[in-house]
């Protein structure tokens, strides 16, 4: 729960999307887990009616932004790290040529962050501590692990992968995540955020089944301590007591503002114990071993060093958290202290049998930034522009409502007439669109961060005390809490109402959080309600008629991405009568049946066929469950061919029409049906509608399927073309 | 990874059943989560060749063991207890009282668990703390949250259940969990374990928005804390800091049996951190405010007494693992002084604003049963019998071989030629089957308790380790690790072999381990292999299959009981091609295509069809992805009707073959096909062949399905009368 400061320019948007003009517009972003006060002026880059823009002009306009050159003329000038292609390059490294190499880094990342428009602060922030690791430790032989992708930019520069970041914005991103295809420097995929302890525990197993001597290093983030698999990890590690290495980047900043109040000082009372753990430092049996070994191979420097970090034993022994868990805990270590660093994993890495070790390592994202005016200008600009071209950016946010804009808007709608609506988040990141919600029911949305689990079961207590709970969860994090919303909420019959954000395909961020699966995965369920809204109306109405179910789980999803109207005003719902779809549009030759934001794509199709003769009808099924019983075999009755899609993956909405077909008889030969749904694969990052092609999800692949089923099998390859 | 001791007398079955004779036998059963080593004598039991028995001989000879009455001959009694109806009835009872009524429920509890062969140990160490809870709260007004059913009997006997409990055995179980429907007392259900935080939380805010003043009361057991939604829930709650009661019911068994070396003391490193807090009394805070609170309204005995175990500060504040994620923690409390219990539980029930709490409650399972003849007598008795009644209990085991018998022969075969195969188990609790993994392989299988998220991503770190995991979990605890499967294995194509047990219904254990989904939300994946064994020689034959594929991950499921045929020897499985099902038996007339065990009801369906002279196809197709293209062309051309069955939800096998015959245009006119699954609604508890009717997948109700396709409408009625 946070509080925001006003102003913000959009959600409850048409007065505000009045109001642009010659005045500049004070905005907070939260789209990169950092809250950021930006100011900037409006005049010379959007006209002052936003209803007129068209998506092409508004990339004219990104385009005659102020050049990057202005902020950054000269090339930036890297000596060292030009003479590093590989890890290997690192090893005879003095000190001071490292601090020099990391100083590089920086200004190359902050270059790159300029061209492309991305923020790679929690990169910048693990500079040192990268250079260090790869110093140290003998990649790929072992094993490097990170657990969330934005830490990585600095490890992939220094693993051959440095022109591939150059041209991150032209490929739409090197890739979405550390990626064994793309590297042998990447043991592991990461995304999703908090894996990397149970897999570098595996692996650590493996080495010493087989043998082996390899390092295992996992670093995870202060983000990923809110998750419960790491705990999961962190006690069977204590127990396997296998050697690996955890280094904590302690970032300290939670994925949310703080606000500065008691114990809250951030979204997991944990995040606190971090900062008290830097007053108690224990480490004795650390200490003890390290001393010893340090001594017989004569390193009292060294020694001394990690005795530093090491002394002094407050509490009993498995005093901190991480203790209790059964690692051994390192720290605080200064993560911008390359000389430090180096020599505590020097330490560590050196020394068998330790068991699982957590060093904790304190960094900085803005360090290097606030001191050097040229990467300072750089770095504004780029805070600037980073709404302006994330997934959640400005430019959609103002020129583009997104649905979850409308979502936020048609809840709060409902919220201020029903005071027992709240809602509660779960994710990785939250979309800007939320912090609307935030904002008007401070009390009354709950940001559980990366904790999917408790958000579903907790969303289950809420409304077993009498309120009326939405769960917002993007599709491909629902799947972390699908036990829960089984157990929890539908065997419960318990009225939870699921908000599937970001589902289907996601763009840019690739198959790592696509939400391929919902529809399969949910409407399995005997007590859920499963729909989908077709465009932001029906979405404000599916918001209005979850607020009424209150006898059991519903759930909806809607893409991410802009809506399909231009209109600006406020989404005001109204319930719709459940398990009803409609038919947008009739014809007699063929029936398509849409579900969710593909009835758009169906709509394109029937202007395609349209054209070469062929009437179509256009349903929306808006329900996968209960579906709309009459409607299906009204379309049966009045067409000889059906044609379902959906943006999921097979198992769903096409599935459940043809076990009801199947039951009811109407696929002996009465109706030709057939199904388009998600191929059966993982669809790389790509722009949307690139997406879309390479599913077979778009109006012409609609209408292609249309024409072959009436043998018209020339123009559908036509159409293809 | 433990050690368990010879003499284990099933799983490389054959040299052991032959044995069977006059002479006692050692049987180390892990069952309930504690080793018993019990003796009894067989020869009046069983005869010597045990694959003669039938299913109804054991049951008589289950009826002709000694009656319960030698060992309690006379009527308990139990007066107090007589008295309470609901927890009202407790409020004025002295400590004397509450002292005996404990020893009462104790006694009551003992008796039933001898009559109805129910293991109630986990009630009987929570005895003294459920009287001690319905006596300082008001329930149902206040909530208790339990999360592990077998504590919730002294509750359930309290809470106006008593009755049920007593015909435990005849209802298959009052019901499996703490359940809403069966009491205002349950305001919540459990079953999954680790949700009572999150739920409890959920209406702790929920009670806060609404301005009331009821207590929340969670109580969560050691075996929990494994488990990683807790630590999300806890942290969480240490942030919000609402009122709320977590009490952690400590019985210092974990899961499995301990080993007793060097710091591998339980599963999890965690339990030996829970006694390590036993000697780190701190409270500081707590005290303080318990001190104040109680000056004020002149308690002093009481303050004295909480004093006593908040006295002493040792390390600084949030020395401890709860305190260190948010919540103040008291105790260790003596779990069986009822007197402390109340004191305790009656201050926290009366400060406010205190915030999260966490009481420590150390309690024993054999609590006043050592010292109690009687009791003792009828303990052993329970122990002796235990495995003679539970699911995977000894009369299964010597005479009805379980799929997981056979698995872990299959595997164990497999393991002994290739070295690289290891096996990770999660669930709640695990077979006995997999003892003898266990006990082979003590260094390659790996038990991680309730931690299903770090299973799947421990797997997949063995598996890029190079090794061959073989990952068990059920199908209702696969549902928690699913992020995980989707994300870290499938995505990255990574070899992890799943086992899932528990596939499908499970008797006695009703909806809330069922493992309906599993079909629906592993076949939707685009890297997975799916399959699943019709009997347990094509089982062994997965394991081998499962074994060999080494590019993509694999998985199979099994259902919970006995194999299908009677042979006693060892399963030695041989790989089978991928995507290949196989024809049992022709006909021309229906085609009956099933998938797993429910093959075997097709062919009781093609006995029963048979008599009414029609000629029945029985097709085996093993994979639901891939599936045999040429076997499923080949029944269409063959046949005018198919009929698929599966023990799934839908969007499963079914789904999958409609998917394929709309598009390979079968469904247009060519064969008529009609889907049997899992009904949508969850199926309560009974015995397995009542589920199996309760679902409509008996032989009957498939060769009813086919009477009725073929047009046999009264004698499909006749068939199911």
């Amino acid at each position: 729960m946070g509080s925001a400061s006003a102003g913000y320019p959009f959600g409850i948007a048409s007065h505000c999307h009045g109001k642009i003009g010659a005045f500049s517009h004070k905005v907070q972003l939260f789209g990169t887990n950092f809250p950021l006060h930006v100011e900037f002026p409006r005049t010379n880059l959007y006209p002052s009616s936003a209803s007129t823009i068209t998506s092409k002009e508004i990339v004219t306009h990104i385009c005659s932004l102020p050049d990057t050159g202005e902020f950054f003329p000269e090339e930036v000038s890297t000596p060292i790290l030009d003479s590093v292609e590989n890890p290997m390059h690192l090893k005879n490294l003095s000190i001071k040529e490292l601090k020099q190499l990391s100083d590089e880094i920086r200004l190359e990342l902050s270059s790159i962050m300029l061209k492309t428009r991305k923020s790679f602060k929690a990169s910048l922030a693990v500079t040192e501590l990268t250079v260090a690791i790869h110093h140290v430790f003998h990649a790929p032989v072992d094993k490097i692990l990170w657990d969330a992708v934005e830490q990585t930019y600095a490890h992939k520069i220094l693993t051959g992968r440095r022109n591939l970041i150059h041209t991150v914005r032209r490929n739409n991103d090197v890739s979405g995540s550390t990626s064994r295809p793309e590297s042998e420097y990447d043991p592991f995929g990461a995304g999703h955020g908090c894996n990397s302890v149970s897999a570098g525990l595996g692996m650590a197993i493996a080495r010493d089944i087989k043998g082996k001597r390899e390092c295992i290093v996992t670093v995870i983030s202060n983000g990923t301590t809110m998750a419960g698999q790491v705990y999961e990890a962190m006690g069977n590690a204590g127990y396997l007591d296998s050697n690996m290495v955890v280094i904590l980047n302690d970032s300290r900043h939670s994925l949310h503002p703080k606000i500065e109040e008691g114990p809250k000082t951030s979204i997991s009372a944990l995040s606190s114990t971090l900062s008290k753990l830097q007053s108690s430092k224990s480490f004795r049996k650390f200490r003890e071993v390290a001393k010893d070994v340090t001594k017989r191979i004569g390193m009292h420097e060294l020694a001394a060093k990690v005795d530093e970090y090491a002394r002094g034993m407050v509490g009993p022994l498995g005093a901190t958290l991480f203790e209790e868990l059964g690692l051994y805990y390192i720290g605080p270590v200064d993560g911008h202290n390359i000389e430090d660093l180096i020599c505590v994993l020097q330490q560590v890495a050196s020394l068998n049998s330790m068991g699982p070790v957590l060093i904790h390592v304190i960094t900085e994202e803005n360090r290097g930034v606030e001191n050097n005016p040229k990467l300072d200008g750089a770095y504004k600009q780029q805070e600037d522009q980073a709404g302006l071209n994330g997934s959640d950016g400005l430019r959609s946010k103002i020129h583009h409502r997104t649905y979850s804009d409308c979502f936020v808007e048609a809840l709060v709608v409902e919220a201020e007439q029903d005071k027992d609506i709240v809602a509660v988040h779960a994710g990785m990141h939250m979309e800007t669109s939320f912090e609307l919600l935030r904002e008007r029911f401070p009390d009354k949305f709950f940001d559980v961060g990366m904790a999917e689990q408790h958000a579903v079961t907790f969303s289950a207590g809420l409304s077993r005390g009498g309120l009326k709970p939405f769960c917002i969860i993007p599709s491909a994090f629902l799947q972390r809490a699908y036990d829960q919303v089984v157990h929890d909420v539908d065997r419960q019959r318990i009225p939870v109402r699921f908000v599937i954000t970001s589902a289907g395909l996601v763009g840019s961020d690739g198959p790592m959080h696509c939400g391929a699966f919902d529809i399969t995965f949910m409407s399995c369920l005997p007590n859920m309600i499963v729909m989908a809204p077709s465009n932001e109306d029906e979405l404000a109405n599916m918001v209005a008629t979850a607020a009424c179910i209150d006898d059991r789980p519903v759930c909806f999803r809607y893409p991410r991405g802009a809506i399909v109207g231009m209109d600006q005003s406020i989404c005001i719902g109204m319930p719709i009568e459940i398990g009803k779809g409609k038919v947008l549009a009739e014809g007699k030759d063929v029936a398509l049946l849409g579900y969710g934001s593909m009835v758009q794509n169906c709509l394109k199709a029937r202007s395609l066929l349209s054209k070469l003769g062929i009437e179509v009808t256009v349903a929306d099924a808006r329900f996968c469950k209960p579906f709309d019983i009459k409607l299906l075999r009204q379309l049966c009755e009045n067409h000889s061919f059906l044609i379902t899609v959906e943006e999921g993956s097979i198992g769903g909405f096409g599935s459940h029409v043809a076990q009801f077909f199947a039951l009811d008889g109407q696929l002996d030969g009465k109706i030709k049906w057939r199904p388009i749904v998600l191929p059966d694969n993982y669809i790389e990052h790509a722009s949307p509608s690139e997406q879309l092609a390479i599913a077979g999800l778009t109006g012409h692949h609609i209408a292609a399927t249309a024409l072959s089923l009436l043998g018209r099998n020339r123009e559908a390859l036509h159409l293809m073309c």
